[in-house]
């Protein structure tokens, strides 16, 4: 999430926090650790992940604990960094709830179809020839490009599930970021795509989705995927060009897969494809190796009973 | 689901049966054989389950057989015991269709949100400060606390998977009872969350779940639980406080899960978990235990060959 | 899809082809290769192929390359098969987006109950006493039997996954086939149901269906079949009558299973299944054998420890 240029003194006085740094120290956005860049605020919270933070593309870094401030860097202090965070986002962004089928502040393009019953957020862009069939949501500020289907009672932009835990409650931290879906993508019925938390959730150019597929936050997707149904990937994934998954694949947060590879049907992925593999299984593995596993798994009951039989 | 205090007689009436037990003993409810209390309704018609619904707490019992009436309790006997509670249950609960998008019976609290497209049954109560997104559909009679999010074409109150399998047909136990969703629960996009039969599918406080997460009739859910993406959990479930589930996780009917518990991503649970526990798999076991095998299974296929290799 | 009898002549001069043939050869119809019927045109691209589209039920074949037209047939040259069949098909089919909640060409029958946010395409079909819950979506052309319940922000007729690779975009199959929901079945909440892509997607008569579901295009499924939550069924399936699939079931693309089998909880199927079997596993096989496989894997890791100590 990026604002216009605003000083230390500024933002630290809005969470009226000390600071360390200059307090004409410039600051024009806001991110989540990894998504951050340079003129970036990030928050840290827990001395494990304090070097991480510190040493980030982030120039600004809200933390509970006063620490040596890098070069070049400005600290807010603040004894909840997350709550903190959320406030500032929060003052940038509000939270607006358009009362509108068509938010009047919506950019749509030529030839656009909007089918009954759908929704388009506060300043939402969409581009030319884009249909919409009935009742699809697409929530404030994501934008959709030209040429892009999407089908009826699928969601565009709610918001990260990404939360965290206190002693009495879940913390949610607040959703700033974006969906952009480029030109030439099919999305099926039923899909949910999330918010970027801080930054953006992206369907690359090109890409087809079918029905009740599910994408995370900040996930990124190239161009020219094709996801069979009830496939759901978590956050902050990375996902090449190219890539196929078949129906009801499970991609845990975090993964990245390369171009070209394909996650066979099912399959429960917790690590990295490069580029070009086949993964199959739960959790997932290179498919040959799977299904020789498989394959020798047949043999086991009868080889069992050949051990037992022998020992006799 | 209660009633006004009503006799057996006036009971017995409405679908032409005879009874066994005193003409004024009071029915005060209905509830299916796994809700029932003293006051209640059963039906039974299997000599298989007799004893279970003749001992059971429920005070009033449809059964198609004569058999011998427990002290103060009452038999109501009927051919088809299973129509006859339907017959019954609808008689005091008749099927209605709001043709407002927000019906004029329902109850809203002070500062709630209900966007465009949204769908409020009658007699829905909402609590205050909830936030519904776009074409969120609320079925008459469901409750939502205060400080509760629904995100977009999320639907509550769906109505139960629960059929007896008649040669010709299927015939549908009818639903009759309600969805209460507590106070700052977050409800992810186009999750379903099914009504109890007769009694409430709940959804604890401080609860969250992702979208396109599905919940069944009756099912029970504690505090601060936290449901990833595409979790299913069938009808009957109780579950604790502070359960999470990962993606695409499915949970059979009936299941006891305790206070705490961990079941992993894409796991298929058919069996209870206690306190603190961490299952995977499907079906599930103990994850130490199933990563064990897992990391077996890698190993079985070069076993094979050495075990055969040796024979030669 | 079928048209009224049109010639050889004049459905080759829409896309500026030439032919071989009779040019008063008669056309009544358009389906792909699995839904042929006499009087239809199919389309064929890959030599592979020729051999079964030449010998198929269908009478006119689009083909990339000039062969011995089989007697009684004709051919239609185009360099482009693929494109040319979506020409032709969108030529009598073309795509139309009503505006109107529910279209006036819509036929809706007596006592049906159509809730607030539904949509109803143009030249849908609605039998009687049918009963759709709000934000339900019925595309054009679908047709609804008799006594059917579809239950909340359901999608019924979204459009076929049928997409070919090009080397910078998919290109989609048009579809112009229909869904056919018969008498007394029940859908659930926010499932989806995609349309056949030249021929009918089929959900037979007393049939019922739990929450987010998904059915593909072209999939016939008989009477009486019941399928738990968060089954997905691919495309060109063919399945039978009284049919059981429990939670998250995966049934790849052109599975056959027949009448009476049981799909367990999770499995993922990808062969065709006979009569009253039940399977289990991804990939699946009968139950029983991967019960056995099941119990086998548990005693292998001691059975791997056991074997390596007496090599020590």
């Amino acid at each position: 999430m990026k604002i216009k240029p605003t000083s230390l003194k500024e933002i630290a006085a809005i969470i009226q926090a000390k600071f360390i740094g200059n307090e004409s120290h410039i600051i024009t956005g806001f991110n989540e650790i990894h998504r951050v860049e340079t003129g970036d605020v990030v928050f840290v919270d827990h001395p494990k992940y304090y070097d991480k933070a510190l040493s980030s593309a982030a120039t600004t870094i809200i933390i509970n604990k006063e620490v040596d401030c890098p070069a070049g860097k400005a600290l807010i202090l603040h004894p909840e960094p997350f709550t903190a965070f959320n406030t500032l986002t929060r003052h940038f962004n509000p939270l607006s709830y358009s009362n509108a089928n068509i938010s009047p502040t919506a950019k749509i393009g030529n030839n656009v179809t909007i089918m009954p019953g759908c929704f388009i957020g506060n300043n939402v862009i969409i581009g030319d020839n884009t249909v919409l069939h009935p009742n699809v949501v697409i929530y404030d500020q994501c934008e959709i490009g030209s040429n892009v289907i999407i089908h009826a009672n699928t969601t565009i932009g709610s918001h990260a599930f990404y939360f965290k835990k206190r002693s009495d409650a879940f913390e949610q931290l607040q959703t700033v970021g974006r969906v952009l879906i480029k030109d030439h993508v099919h999305i099926g019925s039923n899909c949910t795509i999330d918010k970027g938390v801080t930054s953006d959730t992206i369907i690359g150019k090109g890409s087809i989705l079918d029905n009740q597929v599910h994408v995370g936050h900040d996930t990124t997707i190239g161009e020219m995927c094709l996801f069979a149904a009830q496939v759901g990937i978590a956050g902050a994934c990375t996902i090449g060009n190219k890539v196929t998954m078949w129906g009801q694949v499970g991609i845990s947060s975090g993964i990245t897969i390369e171009d070209g590879a394909v996650i066979l049907a099912q399959s429960g992925l917790g690590e990295n494809v490069s580029a070009g593999q086949t993964y199959f299984g739960t959790p997932a593995g290179k498919a040959k190796e799977k299904m020789r596993e498989l394959f020798a798994t047949k043999q086991l009951p009868d080889l069992i009973k050949k051990l037992y039989d022998k020992n006799d």
